[in-house]
């Protein structure tokens, strides 16, 4: 089963992220087979399986997630993906430690980030990226100023407006009502 | 070096491809490690690289173009970035046929595709996807309607818009001017 | 009552132009007091009322609707928001004829504008805008090249997208779900 | 000569509204004859303009200007236009106090417009409108706090992006560049 069924089919706790964004993360950060990636707030799990469906067979997620109930949603659905080789969910918080050295790419997805940067600076390889996913413009405002006085590289921030366009007998159109907004992607290099 | 990197330093024949949509493509069709894929026209080979970063270090991209001088601005790019392992470029008419069967994903980035659909037909794989980028909302029309005459599915045909953020000492907005619009691009499954 | 309210106010029968595209109608054709304008489909009659309120007190909008069960919901729309004497509302098929002369502004929202084209192009003075508001680009793209053909200027044919921010006590952001289109505009001068 | 053509002859120094923007602030305030309007600060006079069209002939706009370099070039651009009789270009510090009384819509385009707020509370009419153009996310929340702080209603906060559509023989899309943003505008009520 290809991603995006496994999105359709996946069972749904918190709000997952959209396929456009997480296009957006493999795009911009160049994610390809073997990249070792930790992803936090694994949430519904559904991020860290996309990552691990770009890094594998050689690269691996290591997927956080602080509450108990989401990290076993998370479980649950890695495993009905078939990637319980690719990714492995810890109920651990992140803000305390991340137990990975050199890695390739850290998403957050979580509103505070910014407790996680000493933590993320000395996981991340030189040369790695940070991605946070972040919804409102204050917080993406902080993140962004606190990684530049890290001495991360920000790369850029971004939305992504994906538009449906309606192809009908009666003529073409974008479609009439569609998702404004999800959030705000910042990618941040070391 | 990873792929943003790789883009913005090799050379530039024809027009490339945005990570935006290579990443839209990414996404909307899964691709994974593994996947056999088919990219034509090459142009510059950006989107072929791109793909088979994604889909090594098992599967493979070969990459048709009709005009001898692109294929081998392609081939050069390929050489550069280091993937003639993983890329293919085949200096062929599409049009003509395909010779690689059970295909994953075909991505057709030229300006009639129509021409080339019996032979995507054939040689995608069952559940395989074939993607379209094309800048007009006619050629779009056109492509997607005689899909579905053919038989495949049309998942969806969008547009992608990414809008950068400008984070400046005096505040948050997004930046004045930017890319409105580069092609359509359509999915479709078999 | 002003506009904003009364637009909220009034019955609704087929469906009404936005508010959006009634202030890029105003703003592009630079409508002010004294115009006279002629209008097309008058549906509920929204767009009349908001033209007329531009317009008044020295000119006027002629309102055609070709349904008789339209043309009784616009002017009583017109008459509940006060506007009799700047709005004329006549059930009339324009496609038969345009009994002003020396049109400022002639708008035309209808599925086939191009049956109104030759009574258009007689009853707008010289310098005088004709605009179009069309859902598809077909639609759009078939009076555009029509327009031209027949000798008028086209100024520009444009979609209009508004985003709401929400700013609330956790942050700023888009609203995450909006109108994504309604119409494409084209902009004619003769 | 109508507004758009104005727009394009007119001596520019600071910056410009475009018409996008001031359409909103007709449509959005539902600006009508009669209206007596305050704009600050008045630039080149290009909004003062454009809201006098929408007022004339019984209202007037009052254009505050604090540089005397500014209210000099709007005074002028006012003059061209030949809206003398409806523009009162007044080289005045509007944080220092309003004239006017009862004013229908208060327009400001300034970077810091919070310290007329008190100024704006008083002179406006009950009903009437306040509309702020702000380019950055914080001025915009900042000021929508402050307002709503102060007791007007916040009816909304928005941007408005228009995408020109191309129309050529080759086929309709929209332009591959364009402008992503000029400005937040936010409507208040009294």
């Amino acid at each position: 089963m290809r991603i995006p069924e496994l999105f359709r089919k996946l069972a749904r706790g918190p709000q997952i992220i959209t396929l456009k964004d997480a296009g957006m993360i493999a795009a911009f950060t160049g994610l390809t087979s073997g990249d070792m990636v930790v992803d936090a707030g694994a949430g519904s799990g559904f991020l860290s399986i996309f990552l691990a469906n770009q890094v594998k067979p050689e690269g691996k997620v290591f997927s956080y997630e602080l509450r108990e109930d989401f990290s076993k949603i998370a479980a649950r659905n890695v495993k009905k993906a078939g990637f319980e080789k690719y990714v492995e969910v810890k109920n651990r918080d992140i803000f305390k430690g991340i137990d990975e050295k050199d890695v390739d790419v850290i998403t957050l997805d979580m509103p505070e980030p910014w407790h996680a940067i000493d933590h993320v600076c000395s996981a991340l390889k030189k040369g790695g990226y940070l991605v946070s996913y972040l919804p409102t413009v204050e917080q993406m405002r902080k993140f962004v100023l606190l990684c530049i006085e890290k001495g991360l590289k920000h790369e850029q921030s971004i939305e992504c407006i994906v538009r449906e366009m309606a192809v009908k007998e009666t003529g073409t159109r974008p479609e009439t009502k569609g998702l404004m907004h999800t959030a705000y992607l910042s990618f941040f290099r070391k």
